[in-house]
């Protein structure tokens, strides 16, 4: 088992947070999302009392919305007393309807509209994460229409390479997102926000990839970004206050991938910073984290029904499902990997090798090649996909105008909706 | 111009449809699907019109759903008495909503489940084609409940790789969908299939591939498959009714595309039906055929606003779009191209190249590389891509919590609302 969430039961069922999925399945239907919340309290907790523990006073996690947003996540963050990035108004949106206070959200992005600042501004969101010349202009005259101050961050690209995939690795200075410290523009940008009069620059935001498990990632980018800091301040006399490392510590999928310490990730991070203040003598500003599928990622399952095994001889078997790409396109856009179960098979040996297609016509749309399974694997039988809480039902898609599964939270035992099933007149809602 | 529908204006105005692009980003918003409904009722004119020349009496084309789907595509299916294929029951739902006389529709799916089964039978579904042995069963079961007897065709696979994309090609042995002539296995389910009560075998199904631009894919696919259809008379005396060829046609994305002559292709499979039909002494079965991208693709068109130009001196230049992988996916899934243009500076020439990416929170939100484009170009300008009719509102998400954009038909000069602008309540709608 890849996650202490996960356990057989005596009746050889696979037991995800301490209940059997099969009776999950039998009651809310698959396919099915299922989100530990209890696991999502205990990594919030983590956190909260790592970097407490860890980093300068004040220093605090944000919870990257992108990996997982429905109203309910937002009030388990509430509750945990996170503070969150957005991306997009509509993850402003979701958090204000949940009751978040939004004076403790990030606005991220690499294209706010003026639309979206100005909704943004409304909403009384603490910071904005701006990422070019463009934005700044627009949250300054957003601002100054208001007669407000609006804090801001900007966001650096610190020419790290994270040695993930491509997609998701966002340091490097060729990127879309942010202003390069190696061409100058970092400084630029900083100089121009400074002269805006409706702006408190607090800060600096990067980030540099997603899924990040090499040594030293945070720390280096730690070191890059404070003697940055160091040098806005000899340039401008700035003072930095926050300084956001932005996410992305990387999580287990399979059994050969290596499993965090996030507790120690963050205690060697505070080294990190305590060594570079102390050498460019820094006041140390407060260093804030984006974790998303850290937090997430393992506190999720999805459950499908096998509709039918399919066995090619001397090419592959098949196994289809009743989801797919549709509820998890990570394997079609990345080859991702994950850990699967026969939910209801548990104890028998796994002797067939398998590819897990989805339902949906394309050929593309598999979950996973080469899983080991019992080869009693019929239609009718549980499989769960692991580790799929994270930018799963937040990637979802009505392709083949497949319904969205609903998303059902297991707190303590107990079980409940979190987010429905969609229905058929779902999707024609706005169809005229 | 990559396609006869677009043009440019005296105001040096993208024109798609004969209507201002710009203009109708001001009155509609961006981002914004225009799709050109005159457009898509020519390619179903040219598709009946070549059939009724070139193939056996009762031959038709079936419009493949998950090209596009929503309402208002059924009511025009309907008016140009096309056949249409679906996938799924969220297909036939909106189908039927829409008034679509469903004894027309043939139902695919390498997963069709018990209650998919039922509910496309309740809804008077003409033709199930049927992927495996499970399925098979499914049917039986559903319409000896129900006392009638349902039309069936099996799905096949010929072996016939047609040489594109890997996610997109699905004629081969290997693969999720149907049964392999090849194994034996195809032969097999034929003879399971007869001796169901309930069912009555019409006759076979294959697709190999989608965006197929070979030459002689479908004339080879017929032959193979008119081979297995004498097979079958031979073994079980069956008397084929129809064959289904499949899709998929290939577009015309970028100008180095080739550009096909649908009414050429349909008469050179007509004649290879006829010669292997004539070989084989087989009375030739009608045959269907399932264009779904080469109907809808070029008949339309995204467009956007530019919200930050970066130029990255040494690396890359930067357009920030307003929408992106959340309304088309396919660059990040396929590496599609794609043919951009800046909307309102048509006549100035194109002296830069620029990657043109999406707004959301991830490094390989991309819609194209390598775009040549007006140096002058700036915030506020309209991107226009092109082609993007097909797999880009099917394939849409909520990705980053973005809403779905409009989809606006153009159609004898004026224009309406097909789908409206999903708002922030849409998104929360079923959250708790």
């Amino acid at each position: 088992m890849i996650c202490n969430n996960l356990s057989i039961g005596e009746n050889s069922h696979l037991f995800f947070a301490g209940q059997d999925t099969v009776r999950l399945a039998e009651q809310y239907k698959t396919p099915l999302y299922l989100m530990d919340e209890d696991k999502i309290r205990e990594k919030c907790r983590i956190y909260q009392d790592s970097f407490r523990a860890y980093l300068p006073e004040g220093s605090k996690p944000l919870y990257a919305s992108k990996a997982c947003s429905f109203k309910q996540i937002y009030r388990i963050m509430t509750e945990m007393e996170m503070g969150i990035d957005v991306v997009s108004c509509g993850e402003i949106y979701t958090a204000r309807e949940a009751g978040f206070d939004l004076t403790k959200a990030y606005f991220h992005g690499n294209n706010k509209t003026a639309e979206d600042v100005a909704f943004a501004m409304e909403c009384g969101v603490g910071y904005f994460v701006a990422d070019n010349q463009a934005e700044v202009d627009r949250i300054e005259e957003a601002a100054a229409a208001r007669a407000l101050t609006q804090k801001v961050l900007l966001r650096i690209t610190p020419g790290i390479d994270p040695h993930t995939y491509d997609a998701v690795s966002t340091g490097k200075v060729d990127s879309k997102f942010g202003n390069a410290i190696e061409t100058g523009q970092a400084g630029e940008i900083t100089g121009y926000t400074l002269e805006k009069k409706h702006i408190e620059l607090c800060g600096f935001h990067c980030h540099v990839g997603s899924q990040v498990f090499e040594e030293d990632v945070f720390e280096r980018t730690a070191r890059v970004m404070l003697e940055f800091v160091r040098s806005m301040q000899d340039r401008y006399g700035l003072i930095t206050k926050q300084l956001n490392l932005g996410g992305g510590y990387g999580v287990k999928y399979v059994a050969t991938d290596a499993g965090l310490d996030i507790a120690e990730k963050v205690k060697s991070v505070g080294a990190a910073v305590s060594e570079a203040c102390k050498e460019l003598d820094l006041t140390a500003p407060e260093i804030l984290m984006e974790p998303g599928r850290s937090i997430v990622a393992d506190s999720g399952i999805t459950l499908y029904t096998a509709g039918s095994v399919k066995k090619i001889p001397g090419y592959k078997n098949y196994i289809s499902i009743d989801g797919g790409m549709t509820d998890n396109p990570r394997y079609a856009l990345y080859g991702s990997r994950y850990t699967c179960y026969i939910a209801n098979k548990m104890a028998e040996p796994c002797d067939m090798e398998v590819t897990i297609a989805g339902r949906c016509c394309e050929s593309g749309d598999l979950i996973q090649r080469d899983v080991r399974v019992p080869s009693s694997v019929q239609p009718g039988d549980l499989v769960a996909v692991c580790t799929t809480g994270a930018y799963n039902y937040s990637m979802a898609s009505n392709y083949n105008r497949i319904p969205r599964p609903a998303v059902v939270m297991l707190k303590e035992g107990r079980s409940y909706i979190a987010v429905h099933r969609e229905t058929y007149e779902d999707l024609c809602r706005n169809d005229i």
